[in-house]
C-alpha cells in the first residue's frame, strides 16, 4: 500500500494575527488533514514563516487547482508561497570532479531507497569517475574544462540540466566555480558542500589553513550556492574534534566522513522541502 | 519596558481534521497573535500535541476566565490542556546531598537573570552544602534520612513544599529515592539528574558500571521522576566521548559537566512549558 | 616514492619501572627511529600497555628475525606482545545481509585508497547485495543460512576464510549469530556493528527499543565479536540526537549514518594495529 | 594517604632517534617510575615533542636538582624543557567583568576539589561581581579602566600579580584587551575565552555575527593571548547546534554553557602542564 500523496506550503510574509488560522482554514475547508505543521516568526524582522503538510487523500482540490485558490489569501497577507507535491520526485543532477566519497555515498543511499529523488545524470569535468557511475547505470556527462571553454562548457551543462528537467543540482565535491548564469537558471536549488565550518576558511585548501592554524575541531557546511563564493545560505554543518596529531592529510581523510553526511542531509531536508530561504539565511523546519 | 505577558497551552488529544484551525481560531477570535505554533502528530498513536503561545497585550479575555472558555473545545475534541501564563514565575525547591556542581550551576544561571524561577529554599540530607545556600541567600532545609525516619522525613518536606507553594521539584545530586508520596503530590514536577546515558547503567554506581564496560561515551539524563527507578520519562540526554586512560574518578569529574548542563537544560524547558508527558515519553517543543 | 615500511609493537605486561626504556633500547640498538609511541598504565591493575611504530628503513634486523629477538626482553618482563608491519596488509572478509550502507561505505574508502588492506570476499547469507559486490568486483559467496544447515555453512565459511587467508572479519550489518567455532578461529579479529549505544538496547531490534523507551540520543556500537551476545570490547561508538518527531523508521534511517561511520572508523584503527585488548575492554591508542 | 608526588617534564626539540631511550635512562637510571608517556612527532616540521610524568617517591635526585642534571641531555639535543612538579600548586588570578557564569563555575570546580591551584585574588574592571567573589572569600580588587588610565592601571595589575606570585591568568569572560606588557610578563600563561568558534567572528560581538550569518553551530575558544587579538594558540574550542528559531540573545545565552565549560578544560590541562605551545599552536598530551 503506498502512502498517500501530501502537498507542502512553503509561507513566508509579514507577521499579523490571523495567520495560522487562515492558512489552516484554507486545509480545514477542503477536508485536508493536517500531517505537520510548524511555524516562526522572527520578531527583529516582524516575519512570519510557516511550513504544512496535509495529506490529500479527501482533499477537495485538484491539485493543479490549489495555487491558484490560494493566491487571493497569498495577497491579503503579502505571503510569498511555495507549493510541492511529495509525489512529484526532484530531478537531481550530481555534479563531481575525481573524489567519490559524497558520489558514492548519495548513490548508496538513491539505491536503497532512503532518498525521494530520480538521479537522471552525473556531471563531471574529470572523467576520474565515470566507472563509479557507470557501475550505478547512472549516464555520465563530461565536460572539460578550461579557462577558454568554461563560458561554452557551463551553457552546454545549463542545456543539458533543461532539457533533463533537473530541478536541483548537487555539487558533490565539484571543484569548480559555479558562473552566475547557472546561479541565476538555478536560484536556491544548487547545494554545495565546502569542506570547513563557514565562516571559517573560505575559499582554497581550508584542511591547510586549519592545519596553520591549529584549530581543535574542523567541520563541513551545505549551502546553497550564490554569486558571492562561499557565502551563500547555510543549510546544515557538522563538526569533528581533531588534535595536534592529525596532520594535514589526516584533517582530509577525516573530513571526508563530515562532507558526505553534512551534504546528504541538506539534500535530504531539500528535496523534501523543508527549507526556506530569506535574507541569505536558511529556516529548516525540521 | 517588561516583556509582554503571554499565555502557553499545552494540549494532547486523538488525531483530526480541523484541531489547528479551531484552536487558532479561539486565539484569533478574541484578538490574541500567535508568537509560536508547534504541531505534532504521532500516527502510529492517531496522537495530536500542540504548544502554543500567545501574546496577551490586545487579548479580550481576562487571564482568569482563559480556561473556563476554552473547556467545551476541549470537551468537543477529547482534549487534555495544559494553560500556563508566563507571568506566573514556577517556585522551584532544590534538593542537594552533598556535590555543590548542580546546585552552583543553577544558583549561578538564577543570579544572572537566565532562569525565569523563584528558588524559595533549597531541601538537603546532609549539611555539606549548607554554606553554599547561604552564600545566596536561599533558605536551606537540612532533612537527615535514616531507614527508620525516611517516611516522617518525607511526610514534613511535601508538607513544607505545599506551605511554600512549591511547583517544580528539582533532584540536583539529591542521592535518595523518592518515595510514592511525593511523587504522586507532584505528578511530572520532579526532575532528576541520573549520571549515566539511560537506559544503560541503571541504579547505583553508573560511572563505575561503565568504567568495567569499558564505554567509549558517557552520559547523563534527565527525566521526570515516576514511581519506577531511573524508568520516568526522559527530558533531555547529552554524552561525552571517553577513552581507556579514564579512570572511574576521571568519568565521575567529567561527568559533572554532564549532568550540570543537562539538568539545566531540561529544566529550561520544563518552566517554559516547553515539555508535554504521553506515554511515559516526552515531547519537547523547541 | 613509496612510504617506507614501518613496524609496531603492541605490548602489555605487569608495570614496573624501567619498560619504556628496556623497549627503546632495543628500538634504538638496532637503529631504528620511532615514529609513534605511546604508554598508558592502568594504576587499579598494575597493568602496562605500550604502542610504538617505528621506522624500517635503517633497522639492522631483518623482519623475519625481530620477532625472536625480542623474545628475551618480553619473558623477562613477561609481556604478551604482538609485532605488526604496515607493508602486510590485512586480508578482510566483509559479511553482509541486505542493508547496503556500510558495505558501499566500506567499498568507497577502499577504492579511494582510504582503507589499508585487501578484501579478497564477501560473504552473505542473502543474495540481495550480490550486485553491489560485482560492481566493484570482488567475489560474492552466498551462505544462505537456515536453523538445520548453519554449522555446516559456518564451517564452510571458516574453510573459505582460512584459504583465503583472511586476518579480519567484518560484520557489516549481517543479521547472523556467529558461533563459537568461528569466534575461535578469529579471536578479537571479528568486528561487528551494533545499531544502538551498547550496553543499551543489547539484541534485536534496537531502534524499536530505543523508540519505545523515549532516548533522546541514538548510537552505535563496534565491537570484537565473543561468545557473549553484544557484550564484547568495545572499539568505538558514536551518537546522534533525535526527538519525539522521529519514528522508528526515522531512526533506524539517521542510525545508518552513525553505523556506517563507527564501524569505518573501527575498522580503522583495527587494520593499523591500534588496538588492543585487555580484559574484555580496549586499549585505542588514537 | 596523600598521593606521591611527581613530576613533569615537557620537552620539544629536532627529532632524531634514540630521544625517547635517552629521556627514559635519565629517569631509570635515578630510580624513577614512568606513569605517563607521551610522545609526537610532527613529521613536517621535523618536530619532537613529549610528555614524560613520573613518580618521585623512590626518585634518587632531590628535585631541586633534577632541572641543572638534565642540561646535559638537553643541549645535547636541543631540547627546550619545562619541568612541573605536581606538589607546586599553580596560584591563578581571575579577570572578570560582569558576566557570572565562568566566575562561579570556576570557583565552585575548585571548592570542590577539582582544580588543583589557588586563587588568591580576583581582578575586575566594574564592581558586578564584588559579592560573588565576597561570596567565596577571595580578595577582590577594582580597577576601573578608561582610555586615559589602561597604561597605568595594567601597571598596577602587573605589580599585584607579581606579588602575589601568581602563575596564571585566567581571562574568564574579562572584557578587556589585554596590552603587550602584560602578555610579555606571562607569556603563554594568559588564557582567554573567546564566545565563538574561532577563527570565525574574530573581535567584538560574534553571536550577533553568527546571527548575521545564520550559522547552525555556535562554538567557544579558549586560547593563550598574544599580541594578536584572537590569534593565540588554541588549547581547546568545542561547538553546540543551534537554529533559525535562536535570536541573538538565545545564542548569547546557549553560548556561556560552552564558554564555562572550554576555559575550565582549557584551565585543566594548562595547571597540570599537558600544553606545550608551538608556532602559534598548542599540543595537547591528554
Amino acid at each position: 500500500m503506498p502512502a498517500a500523496d501530501t502537498a507542502t506550503l512553503l509561507i513566508h510574509c509579514p507577521d499579523r494575527p490571523g495567520l495560522v488560522h487562515d492558512v489552516t482554514g484554507f486545509i480545514s475547508s477542503h477536508q485536508g488533514n493536517i500531517i505537520d505543521l510548524q511555524q516562526h516568526i522572527d520578531p527583529a524582522e516582524n516575519a512570519f514563516f510557516m511550513r504544512l503538510e496535509w495529506n490529500l487523500e479527501k482533499f477537495t482540490l485538484e491539485k493543479e487547482e490549489i495555487f491558484a485558490r490560494l493566491q487571493p489569501m497569498a495577497r491579503r497577507h503579502e505571503m510569498q508561497v511555495r507549493l510541492h507535491f511529495a509525489s512529484q520526485r526532484k530531478r537531481v543532477a550530481l555534479f563531481v570532479t575525481k573524489e567519490n566519497h559524497c558520489l558514492y555515498d548519495l548513490l548508496a543511499r538513491h539505491e536503497a531507497g532512503e532518498l525521494p529523488v530520480d538521479i537522471p545524470l552525473i556531471v563531471a569535468n574529470h572523467e576520474t569517475l565515470k566507472p563509479a557511475a557507470e557501475r550505478f547505470g547512472i549516464p555520465f556527462y563530461h565536460f572539460p574544462i578550461t579557462k577558454d571553454n568554461k563560458a561554452a562548457q557551463e551553457a552546454a551543462q545549463i542545456e543539458l540540466l533543461k532539457k533533463e528537467r533537473i530541478d536541483t543540482v548537487v555539487l558533490a565535491r565539484y571543484m569548480q566555480i559555479i558562473s552566475p548564469a547557472m546561479i541565476e537558471a538555478f536560484p536556491n536549488q544548487i547545494l554545495n558542500i565546502h569542506h570547513s565550518f563557514l565562516p571559517a576558511f573560505v575559499g582554497a585548501k581550508p584542511y591547510h589553513q586549519a592545519h596553520v592554524r591549529g584549530v581543535k575541531i574542523i567541520g563541513a557546511t551545505s549551502h546553497y550556492v550564490t554569486a558571492d563564493l562561499d557565502e551563500g545560505p547555510i543549510i546544515h554543518q557538522d563538526v569533528m574534534c581533531v588534535s595536534h596529531e592529525d596532520s594535514v592529510q589526516d584533517l582530509v581523510r577525516l573530513g571526508r566522513d563530515l562532507e558526505k553526511t553534512v551534504l546528504a542531509k541538506a539534500l535530504w531536508w531539500h528535496v523534501r522541502d523543508q527549507v526556506l530561504v530569506y535574507q541569505n539565511k536558511t529556516v529548516v523546519f525540521d
